[in-house]
């Protein structure tokens, strides 16, 4: 068996790096989207042509990255989506209604202050973890049945 | 052709009662979640018992309150969602995912200062409003095909 | 909003009449299974021709049954599944299992006795209440925003 | 052609073994929940941190378990269930209604003194057994045309 | 609850009227597909224009005719497909395959002589019969929970 | 039964007039796009704010035109596309598209001389019908199987 | 592009032979049911032990063959069904409306004989072959662009 | 991540080589129409059979071509649709219709010229693009992140 897992939300630390890494050596492949913001904020009018309007400049770089965005989630078995201390971070609970919608499996991973706003993301999951260590023990889980010593 | 529209999002103005009045006249039916804050928080242990960890407390309300979310984007036509000045709002955001995956034609309503921020949500919708009353517009014209005078 | 409930699963005690009468003023239809023991075992071969095999009886009423079921599942925004004290009721974990592959919003109604036995079933549902007047209560403040006084 | 199988219900007695053994020479895939029932039973706290309710020590473990059985169930393209002789078992219903509803070929397998009890669920099964040997004829059948000798 | 039941196949003998009248009391709504056979015929042509060629003849008037068959199979709860002594009846075989995949609740109908060549069809149905007075009592009985006297 | 039925494409002509006079009598409901071509072409802009870009102006529009048509298609039974002798007519291809990938009952309404350039659209159809009195017939036909004298 | 073949239907001639040696060449894998007819109809018993009654004995192996039957038409892209000249043939015609409502493209093989009999099953069909060279023929348009010499 | 495009539309430039030469060092496999226009016309009739009428003759070949176009949609992440300047293309904006109701990520690529007549099928877009080395870069950032230079 083999685990496609999506790592959405919070770009700033590298609680991807963290899961991928502690993950190396279980059956899993991941995806997420692009995490280099400035290319993520300019990737339409980089390619398709400059707008006057930052709306539309916006608009054409968020269209973009759905491509990538959609294809990761629709084909993920389960999608964990981070949210961290700073910044509205609606594109990441976008993201978890949206594969909340699918059935994919979601893992949402964030600290206890964010407990209460987020109740009813939590409440979509399967798991809430507080550390990317947490994920990856679960995928372990999910994968081999071995629980952390 | 009835419209069947869910008001979901910021709950502390009256931004649902200026649609549905403005609305009265049109084929609409609307629909939204409990909009009474303390009852919203406090349903789960009100009604299926108290909870020592404020985690489950909050757990058990947000999965009543899923009940009725569920049923009200589901059988929507159109999810109008609004975003305030203040708070997360991950739960609106979340509802803006879930009802993009189900394929809802989308409203997002929220001020200019949002928008960057709010670009990929943005971007599933098929119209963006800064002020209730281009809902209603939005809404007489799908309907009616009259634009505003 | 209408909100259409399927009753599932015991059928020895009047839980299900408790529901239908603490649910009376609500907008609210009621959907169940044949709950007539008797009828339910027999309705294959009564209408279908006798089987000298018992299993083929069963079967025969079984498929008969089905009819009914699947049509109020499928139509049903909340099942709502009871597991009593005795028997196996794997009839009635089996209709929580095919409600909750649909997306049905579940709400599980059992003593605190079987809680372990029935933790999958739980953990697939938007509430586990013990009594029937639990049920209406979340009916009612689904449908009304009303908590319990 | 290849076949993948999912093996639900009972953990107590070497069901699976026999029908991986027997299929051994078969292009069958097999898959399974975690039967190690001390680390499905504690995965959630073990993993996600400890309860002092006893339900909520269920629930995050049943959560967690559910990443692994969706993916498994609907991936297969047959649901084996096996009902043992002891305990409610209401898990293995639940999956057998679930697989049902995803509209996957079921296969149930238990002894003869379940017949009258079981009957909504082998009703919804194309073929029901007796012992995990038939489970691997079935399987060979499906696959090459071969009978038993 | 009313119960939507497609009358599909036979066109010669009035096993349909004979369903009809006997469930005339019960929250039964049925549809068919046109039953004269001259216009069942020629509709395509009638209505779209002569074909020099049988063949384009017929089909025209086959898409024309799926336009209300499909509706109708889409719509039931119930299809019922009756299987008579004469002919090919290939179209009877191929709405009971169409419904079967929409997961619709199957009844045949026909006489103990087609019993083997309509094994794989009967396979897929919840009920087979062999008198249109059957389908009354699974109608009845499915509605009302009232069995034959 | 009824009917429900789309009607898009060509918007200079009366065919939809002819229609939907021609099937008065009939148990048919219609709905269209908005066919007020200024209306349709500056909805966007005159509800929710001008756009210097003549792209951006078009696409506001073409955004706030989809929550009709979208539900308008997603609701019919049958789709009837007119392709008029004038223009590219893309919409309305677009539309049959869509149509045919949701499985309704496509009717197709031009002239002889577009079919060859019309022959991927056909094949999708369940009729190709040259006058709007045809589309009339059919839907006679198929709601009360009497045709044309 | 790998093409997934289902050849359902007739089994008393070499026809299926003649697809898979005149497509050796091409990107296809073939699937189909079971041949043997003496397997097909008693693999039921034959694994599950025997039946008194012929009709519960042709049952039991109906629901067998169903299991290959339905994940090889599920997963196929293109399903061919035969039509010969003796038999009655109700599963071949059940397949093809199987694979129809899930949007497979069918192809219809039979002589002219059968043409007006098939009518609605070959208007369901995207190709009406009367010889298997020209399923040959058509594979390889599909897959190569090339037309035969 | 591989990228599965199906590229749709114009066959009289070389812009789908320009594509394919330009992302042959990423991970993307393209598919596409037989793009030989005499082939795609004949190729019903070249297999089937001769008609003498050029509307059967038309309607053969497209319902051939519907096998390949149809798996190449279904199976797609991406659809890439162009528009050319002569022609009515209907069969390109019917794939554009077909493939944004199966929520494929659509990107129109055309000339300004189109803009306007094009508006409601750029509005189903994620991306509009004017030159095939902009689909080249587009392709390139969602795999790799990478903007051009």
């Amino acid at each position: 068996m083999t685990l496609k897992v999506y790592l959405s939300g919070e770009i700033h630390t590298d609680w991807r790096e963290q899961i991928m890494t502690g993950a190396a050596s279980l059956d899993v492949s991941f995806d997420s989207p692009v995490t280099d913001h400035a290319a993520s904020d300019d990737c339409g009018v980089a390619i398709l042509g400059a707008e006057d309007n930052k709306y539309w400049h916006d608009h054409k770089g968020a269209m973009v990255n759905a491509i990538r965005t959609r294809k990761g989630i629709a084909e993920a078995d389960v999608v964990v989506v981070r949210f961290g201390d700073q910044y509205k971070q609606w594109n990441a609970a976008f993201d978890a209604g949206y594969a909340a919608a699918l059935g994919k499996s979601l893992i949402i991973l964030h600290g206890p202050d964010h407990a209460h706003a987020l109740k009813e993301v939590d409440a979509a999951a399967l798991a809430v973890a507080q550390e990317p260590a947490q994920v990856v023990d679960i995928l372990r889980y999910v994968l081999t049945g071995s629980l952390p010593q």
